[in-house]
C-alpha cells in the first residue's frame, strides 16, 4: 500500500478470482466455464467486428439491447450493460445502496458479494443458510433491507422457485432486490417477468457461463424503466464506452443462435446429471444442483485433499477455505471427455484413500 | 430517477459522449479516433482469442502486461491495465482523491474529468487556462492538491513540456500528478521516464487514439509499483476480468506492430500540418497542436454555425456550447480523403458566407 491510497480504501481485502493458468496443462473445471467454444455465429460477430475498432462502440448498445429485448422479451429500456456481471453488480450497489440502505445476502452465496460491498461502503448482514446450504425464504421476508440473491444460488447450485422470489418482493416493496442469475439457464425461473410488476427487482445476468462468454465480458441488468436509468447515470459518469465492439457483437451472436445455446444446455444437463449421479453412488453428497456446477463432499475425504489430489494429476476445481465450505469442493461440468478423466480420476483417488 | 437512487447520486449529470452515429452516411471528426483500421496484427490476434471466449480472460493481463512493459520501457509490474482510460481515471480518483486530498484541473480539458470526480465525490477546482488555451504552470507548482493534467491538453492539443510536468511533481511531493497522455504518441514528451523518481506520479494511457482501438476499450496506468498495487486493490475487489481476451490480444498486437504504428503517426502528423497551414491560409486561428485534432475558429464563422453547417453536408466535428469554447470547433484529423472533403467543404461555406 502507498502512503497515498485514501483512508476510506485500509483494509480493503479485494476478490481472489479462482486460478486461470497460463498453460493448458490442466482440465479446468474450477471457474464454472462452458467447456464448448462460443456460438459459431458470435465468434464470426465478434472477428468481424476486430477490422473497425478504431471507431468507438455504441455507449447506448442499441443493437444489442434491441436483440437482447427480443430473447428476453423485455422491453430495450429495461437492459442495461456493463463490463461483466461484476460490473454490473457495482453500479446496482452504487445506485442503491449506502448507509442508510444496507444490504443482505446468505453467508454462502458468490463470495465477490462482499469485495464490492466493502468497496462501495455498503453496510451488510450475511444471513446464514442451512445445514444443507438451503436460503430460507422466512429470512428474506418484510426484511427491510436491500436484498441479494444469487438464484441459483452458488456454490451449492440450488434454486429459489419464482414464488418465493415474489414473496421477497412484495414483502420489501421499499427496498430493492437483487436476483444474480448468473447461472438461471441452467435451470430455474427467471425472475424477468417480474419487472413490469415491481419497482424494486433488478435481475442480473452475465453471459460468462450459458453463453460461453466469460473472456468476452458482458453482463446485464434487467428492471423497470427508471432502475436501468438511474444505473445508466452512473454508467454514464464513469465508463459511457463500457462494452467494446467485439463484445458487444459476440453477444447479438449468442442471443440469436438459439440452436446452438440450447444444445450446449441439454448437453450440460445430461453430463452434469450423469456425474451426480455416479458420485453419489460412490458415496458423495451432491447438492442438488441446477447449474453447470456441483458441490460435493465425502465422508472420508475433505474438499481440501481431493483439490490437491486432483491438481497433481492436472485437473482444477475450486475449493473455499472457510469454516461452512472447507469439507466441499465444487466442480464445474466440462465437456464428456473432461467429465470422464475426472470422475475416473476422483473415484480412482477415493478408492486408494478407503482401500488403504 | 427511480425512488431508489440513492442521496448521494442527486444530481449527478453524466458526461455526455461526442455523438457516434449508427449509420455510415457521415465522414466522421467528431471523437478523435484514428481514420486507419487498427494493426493488420491486432485485428489477427483478437480474431484468434475470439474463438476462446467460453475460458476467462487473465485477470492479470499478464503478456499484455509484458509486452507493454518492453514497449514502453518500464516493468511490468508498473503497469495497470483496464477498461478504457475512463475506467482507469476511476480507480486514480477512488484511490487516491477524497474531501481531504481534492483535485485540480483546467479549466478547458477533457470534459469527463468533471463527471468522474462526480461520481466519486471528489472536490475539485478547475484552474483557467489562458485566453490562448494554454496551461500556466505556475497555477501548479506547489498547489498542494492533487493534480490532473491531460498532455497534450484536449480540445487545444496543446503540449506542455516534460519539464513542466517534473516540477509540478517535485513541488507536490505529498499530492498525486495524473497525467492523461491519451494523445502523447502524436507528439510531446511522455513522463513514464520520470515514474522511478516519483512516488506520486500516475501516468494515463489509452489504446484509443494511437493504436486505433477506441472500440476495443483499453486504457493503462502506469507508475510507480506501490501506485499500482493500491488501484489493483480496487480493480480486484470491482472487477478483476475487466480486459477481454479479444481486447488482450489486439492491444498486444499493436504494441508489438512498431512499424504500421509508426507509419499511422507519421500520416497523422502529415495530415494535420496540412490542414491546419491551408485552414490558417484561410483566416482560421489553429492552436499548436500536438494530437489527433485541431481546434480552430474564425472571426467571421462561429463554431456551432460550422458544426450545423458541416452536419448538414455530412460531416460530423465537436462543438462545445460553452462560454470559452463557443466560438471554436474541434476537427479530429481523418484520412488524406476524408481531410480533403472536409477542407474543400468548410472553405467553401466560408467563401460563400463572406461572399455574402
Amino acid at each position: 500500500m502507498s502512503r497515498f491510497l485514501t483512508e476510506k480504501h485500509n483494509g480493503l481485502s479485494p476478490y481472489v478470482p479462482g486460478e486461470q493458468p497460463k498453460d493448458d496443462q490442466y482440465i479446468k473445471l474450477n471457474t464454472n466455464e462452458l467447456p464448448f467454444p462460443p456460438s459459431p455465429l458470435a465468434q464470426r460477430l465478434a472477428r468481424e467486428a476486430a477490422g473497425t475498432v478504431n471507431l468507438y462502440c455504441d455507449p447506448e448498445c442499441t443493437a444489442l439491447r434491441k436483440t437482447a429485448a427480443e430473447v428476453w422479451n423485455v422491453d430495450p429500456d429495461e437492459i442495461m450493460f456493463a463490463n461483466g456481471s461484476d460490473d454490473v453488480l457495482n453500479y446496482a450497489f452504487s445506485a442503491f445502496c449506502d448507509e442508510k440502505h444496507p444490504l443482505v445476502f446468505p453467508d454462502v452465496t458468490y463470495s465477490f458479494y462482499t469485495s464490492i460491498a466493502a468497496l462501495n461502503h455498503v453496510p451488510y448482514e450475511e444471513i446464514p443458510v442451512d445445514e444443507e446450504f438451503r436460503i430460507l425464504p422466512e429470512d428474506y421476508y418484510s426484511c427491510n433491507k436491500n436484498v441479494l440473491l444469487a438464484n441459483p444460488n452458488a456454490p451449492s447450485g440450488i434454486a429459489l422457485p419464482l414464488s418465493v422470489i415474489e414473496k421477497i418482493l412484495q414483502t420489501n416493496p421499499d427496498n430493492i432486490v437483487m436476483i444474480d442469475e448468473a447461472y438461471i439457464d441452467f435451470g430455474g425461473e427467471t425472475a424477468t417477468k417480474l419487472i413490469n410488476r415491481y419497482d424494486n427487482l433488478v435481475v442480473i445476468r452475465t453471459f460468462s457461463k450459458s453463453c460461453g462468454m466469460a473472456g468476452a465480458r458482458l453482463g446485464a441488468a434487467i428492471a423497470c424503466k427508471e432502475l436501468i436509468e438511474d444505473m445508466n447515470r452512473l454508467r454514464n459518469s464513469l465508463n459511457p464506452y463500457c462494452i467494446n465492439s467485439m463484445t458487444m457483437q459476440a453477444g447479438i451472436g449468442a442471443l440469436l443462435d438459439r440452436s446452438y445455446f440450447e444444445s450446449c444446455l441439454k448437453r450440460i444437463g445430461a453430463i452434469r446429471e450423469d456425474a451426480a449421479e455416479k458420485l453419489r453412488a460412490a458415496g458423495f453428497t451432491v447438492t442438488s444442483s441446477t447449474t453447470n456446477f456441483l458441490f460435493v463432499k465425502h465422508p472420508a475425504y475433505p474438499g481440501k485433499e481431493i483439490y490437491e489430489d486432483l491438481k497433481k494429476k492436472n485437473i482444477l476445481i475450486r475449493h473455499f477455505n472457510t469454516p461452512r465450505l472447507k469439507e466441499w469442493a465444487r466442480i464445474s461440468i466440462g465437456n464428456e471427455e473432461e467429465m470422464e478423466v475426472l470422475l475416473e480420476t476422483l473415484l480412482g483417488l477415493l478408492k486408494e484413500r478407503t482401500d488403504a
